[in-house]
């Protein structure tokens, strides 16, 4: 018997009938001996029809009054989802975040998970219930409504494991678990049982679609038992692990592809102009990423970054601003690029890896923008007409090869 | 400068002009001074929608689950009414039931308000903030979320009303006015300025659809000032008053018609009987109306009453189970008949008033099914094909006439 928190995003509850296939996945668990917190997002499409009402009265409307708008969608698929089950004959009951105490800061449309309370869950399951939880939603200190923003339901589920110290948070999806590069991209994909919390933590960062990588970072800090599978083909998927890794791991997880990515490069920055910059992106919440900093420490400073494109405009602003107090100059942006890593646990000890890389990236003539090495993962940011063939010429040489 | 709170129905509020009108029209009350509650219900077809959905996964659902689905609703409406104040350059704040301690019994899908908090109500008005509250919604002693059935966002407004001690309550609709009778059914109605609160009462609890009986009753125990008026036509509308009547305040209100109404006749009951049937309509929260007892306590009774028809199947399941223990005999029932109600405050002391009616009947040869007499009305239960002719005739006779 364990103690399972289960998480359904917005395809696999996107209509009545797929909610009372996942009503059955559930009822299996539960027959087989688990206890289940079920969480669940919005049915897909009911997120974006309601952001459309709100479009409809004001474009920058209230961020306030957008979470308790969008929070509305994760309510009504509990209550359909704990109906589905009660109709099998199963006690469940439905939980919204206050009810559960998903406290969370007041940053609304991207708020963070401080804490759940486990009481009410561990009273419910204590009584046989199976406890259907809202994700994406939580409250803050004031009580004000807040939403964790789009793939947030991931995070919940990964608080609430952690919270009631469940034996695996398996979050369903309508792939059947974390592959070496996109399928679509590279016949030769090949889906991994599992995967290092480090490489699982870049890849999700670096716009691997499969999991929020918020939810990776909190399932870290409370070493969650992870298991991304699909609902529609249960199967094994794939388990994310802390211990360390296993010799017949393979160094090399895949490989990621993120396109809409703006480089950004500044000079003339002193050390306190610098503060500055960094004080405005954490303000905007804009995440910079590639930080290259060159010159010398504390005067004639150059920063090389990149940002999404999506954050380019208010990025733009701040710098405009910052240029006319003479802080920097802005020498060069660019947007619309490709950034493709290679992410594979402990990949900096493995020199020769990297040379191959540079081998590819040199036959197929790229040019390259900006490179990034970190523990894990080596970056490229380049151009994007060519990032999946690249990706492809490198999941053949460094992945495919290696087993 | 007054406190008011406003409430919008439905209809008010069905589309996102429409809700951009309403926002126009608590501004014109900013203006001029007052410091506003609003307190709105789900966009019209939005509760069926939700309910529609429920249906699909169990035409018996879970009441509890049903109330969190309906819930969202409101939840819905707040959010867009204070978008669309607050891009009009007026702070406003949505709160949901749980933000403002809206305490509710636990008789999900009818729930009754058991008080409301004012701390948080009063805290946004001091900031100068307009609040827009949902209506419809509470929150039993456990947490739990209730919803009070339909219509229950006057009672909503009502309480709220009364917590914070408002001026006025002003009930928005799409009426612009308590009618002496249905428009529809008679060309001679015309609107009352002033309602005494008993008549109120009885033409909410007696099918005239401008208020919730509910709301009239909370109003009554708290003395709220409450006014129904037009969304669409703002006017004076109609108040309802505490005070002695006026000297120039009519006898007669109006005339309230209700149908789908089934009568019911039971034999052989005694005293216990009587009580264990009485204990049978309070669980399955039916009321009974007109309710008639003959014969001699505390044996041999007989009992004449009337249920709304949607509750007779259940009505009808209890007596057999009664029945068949020998409590009492079911002589007779009948379906689809109407109540058609004449109200007026000291009608009873009016004994002429009594025998025009009577006298009216009479001439229409109509089948009385049964008749009551209250301090403030008198009804009669009849077939259903002649009740809109008889009301016609009647309000002709006792209202035009008097005036």
């Amino acid at each position: 018997m364990a103690l399972l928190v289960q998480k359904f995003g917005g395809t696999s509850v996107g209509s009545t009938d797929r909610i009372e296939a996942v009503a059955e996945l559930i009822v299996r668990s539960v027959q087989a001996g688990h206890k289940v917190v079920a969480v669940v997002s919005a049915m897909a499409g009911e997120t974006n029809r309601l952001l459309g009402l709100a479009q409809q009265i004001d474009p920058r409307a209230s961020s306030r009054e957008l979470d308790v708008l969008a929070a509305t969608g994760e309510q009504v698929t509990i209550a359909l989802l704990a109906m589905a089950l009660i109709k099998r004959g199963y006690p469940a009951v439905s939980l919204l975040a206050d009810q559960i105490s998903v406290n969370t800061d007041n940053k609304f449309g991207k708020a963070r998970i401080l804490s759940v309370d486990k009481a009410r869950l561990a009273a419910e399951l204590e009584q046989g219930h199976i406890v259907v939880a809202a994700g994406f939603q939580g409250r803050d200190v004031e009580g004000n409504v807040t939403t964790l923003g789009r793939g947030g339901s991931d995070t919940s589920a990964v608080a609430i494991a952690a919270a009631i110290n469940a034996d695996e948070c398996q979050i369903f999806t309508d792939v059947d678990g974390v592959y070496s590069i996109d399928p679509r991209i590279c016949s030769g994909a090949r889906r991994l049982p599992y995967i290092p919390f480090n490489d699982m933590l870049e890849l999700a960062s670096l716009g691997a679609k499969v999991l929020h990588s918020r939810s990776v970072e909190y399932a870290g800090r409370f070493k969650v038992p992870l298991r991304v599978l699909s609902t529609f083909r249960p199967d094994a998927g794939t388990l994310m692990v802390y211990e360390d890794i296993p010799m017949q791991m393979p160094i090399i997880s895949g490989i990621a592809c993120q396109s809409g990515v703006t480089f950004v490069q500044c000079s003339n920055l002193t050390a306190n102009s610098l503060t500055l910059l960094m004080q405005s992106l954490a303000r905007l919440n804009v995440e910079a990423d590639m930080v290259q900093q060159q010159g010398t420490w504390p005067n004639q400073l150059q920063l090389s970054w990149t940002v999404a494109d999506a954050d380019w405009p208010q990025v733009a602003e701040e710098l405009k601003d910052l240029a006319k107090n003479n802080l920097l100059n802005l020498e060069r942006s660019q947007q619309n690029l490709a950034k493709l890593s290679v992410i594979g646990s402990g990949i900096k000890s493995q020199p020769e890896l990297v040379a191959r890389i540079f081998t590819v990236l040199e036959q197929m003539n790229i040019q390259i923008w900006l490179v990034t090495q970190a523990e894990t993962r080596f970056s490229v940011l380049m151009p994007p007409e060519l990032m999946e063939s690249v990706a492809a010429r490198l999941h053949q040489t460094l992945v495919s090869v290696e087993n």
